[in-house]
């Protein structure tokens, strides 16, 4: 369990900065975050010098235990009416106009309607990923976690490998491969695991469908665990016995190292991109990689930094992410190649065995 | 695949009679319902004669092949880019000022902030529910293949019921089910598997930990999978050979019966809450049963109607629902049964098999 002390003090700082006398947490992976809380719904409501959790019924025994920075308090209608009673009968706003932050980008626009309606006078301040930016930065438990869940995800992996067989339909090979991954030390899926086969694998985000897997095929793997709240992210092109790999393989692979080579502090996230980006368009494939080359990796299987050329930006120790360029050949079939790596203070560290 | 050519003209029509020129669909599970599209993320643009889905590279492809009642848009750069540029070319909204529905329940107020930047002519309208409240009634084809996942998820529960063992964790358990409810037919989990055991039956949310089970100890089990996008979820005592029903187990299981005797077309929501409520306040239990007494299932895992006594409302044939009354004794345990009905033209059918 990540010690989160330290984390909500400097969280408190930020809000001095933004000149924000208090903030509402609501996206349950900054609520684990910052107060520990593993539910799938509340409202935190920050203040200077007091934080509380507001949960329903079926959370308030789990908040009362495991949650730190921040004391518990059970809705008993909804959490928005305790929300309002606390704040309403909040003796420290008197005089002033309070400035509230919101995470504009999680929380619903009805909620928001709903909040400027109290008339209360509470300055409701729309944020952007102000805990996101924190939590871009890995610390030192963190990283171990993300290991752990790649050393996890690898050991699943390679006993699934001996298990598929061709004539397996796509969502029995992804059953297997999230049973070894449960067997393996997995608490849960970070998303919804891919497999594609055949021509299906020009889809970049194809689901497993009943569709048989041919013994010419080979199978594109996309998944990803939870451990400890920590998502790894793996995709693996598994070659059936008289399958072979397409010639764009090799093009995809050689990509994705020139995109690990770069990686370092000071480096920006749109250089990474485009060393993967050249390598796929000399090789007159331009037009069939079209996702970003990558992505963060924490608590949420897509989170900041985004490895593409529309937000540079420069990379920093602790930062995790993945590397997964990929062509797609529409009607015909497609590769992708992803990695893992956390940003070390002179390079990178693999978080997972490209050999795999 | 359900016919939606039918239920999008509805939508149509409900548009007209909430005098909107547009409306903008981002809620993942409405793209199903109207366009059948399955991808996680795109934007569908309503207008009276044509819609047009938005969708990044990764799902056009996809969304080419699967969708009806729309002509499916490449986003070069973002969604919302796409969009601006093609609202602000549409020359349909030439001398009045178009007013445009959005979801305002489900889309975050980051995105109304910026579409309300770009200077257009359009009033953005907020919405609620309008093709939940749709949604809220099945089709025979939709009740089909709730049937069918409920099929698959009690098919699955027996195998895996014959499998686990006192000793093994609950984590170990969870993996166990899922491997079932995936050999079963099942296309993917609902929700996030619920297996607790001993004092921790008495989370009404908890997930499951690498705790293990004792042989006199009963485990609650709470599941859920998708078929064909439609969502199961069941919840059952699974009790270890030496281990004993709790007493409350009766009052809960009275409960759900009072509940289920009044479910027809015409009754209120909160008469079958109340129904369930009153049995186990008679008992004493009533400050321990926090959570409603159901909710709708369908495309999503809790939609409307909700059966609680906070929004009554008539019910209709078509609706579908769980009835899962629970009694929670904070460190001690806790026991809650969850089935599901269709509500039919006189009365309702379980679509799960209370002797599993």
């Amino acid at each position: 369990m990540p010690e989160n002390g330290t984390r909500f003090r400097r969280w408190l700082k930020g809000l001095e900065a933004h000149r924000l006398d208090g903030f509402l947490v609501t996206h349950p992976p900054n609520l684990r975050y910052l107060f520990n809380f593993t539910g799938s719904a509340g409202i935190a409501c920050c203040l200077a010098t007091e934080s509380h959790l507001i949960v329903d019924s079926r959370y308030i025994e789990q908040a009362d235990s495991e949650t730190r920075n921040c004391q518990s308090m059970l809705a008993e209608k909804s959490l928005e009416d305790t929300l309002k009673a606390f704040l309403s009968t909040s003796a420290r706003f008197q005089g002033h106009t309070p400035r509230i932050g919101l995470e504009a980008h999680h929380i619903s626009y009805d909620f928001v309607l709903r909040v400027q309606s109290w008339q209360t006078n509470i300055e409701w301040v729309p944020t952007r990923n102000l805990i996101e930016e924190m939590r871009m930065i890995k610390d030192k438990g963190e990283i171990q976690l993300l290991e752990r869940a790649f050393q996890i995800a690898q050991t699943a992996y390679q006993h699934f490998a001996e298990r598929i067989r061709p004539g397996m339909t796509e969502a029995e090979v992804a059953g297997i491969l999230e049973f070894e991954l449960r067997k393996a030390g997995g608490q849960g899926l970070a998303f919804e695991t891919i497999v594609s086969s055949g021509p299906r694998t020009s889809l970049p985000h194809a689901s497993s469908t009943d569709k048989r897997i041919e013994s010419n095929e080979y199978v594109l793997i996309d998944f990803g665990l939870k451990y400890q709240g920590y998502c790894s992210d793996l995709t693996r092109i598994h070659l059936s016995p008289e399958a072979k790999r397409p010639a764009i393989y090799q093009v995809v692979q050689e990509a994705q190292e020139k995109a690990l080579a770069l990686i370092k502090p000071g480096a920006r996230s749109d250089q990474i991109d485009a060393a993967a980006r050249s390598v796929i368009s000399q090789h007159g494939f331009g037009e069939n990689f079209g996702h970003s080359t990558g992505h963060g990796l924490g608590l949420e299987v897509h989170e900041l930094p985004v490895i593409s050329h529309r937000r540079p930006r420069e990379l920093q120790e602790g930062m995790v992410f993945t590397v997964e360029p990929g062509i797609y050949l529409p009607g015909q079939y497609g590769v992708r190649i992803e990695d893992a790596v956390a940003v070390t203070h002179d390079g990178c560290r693999l978080l997972s065995d490209r050999n795999l």
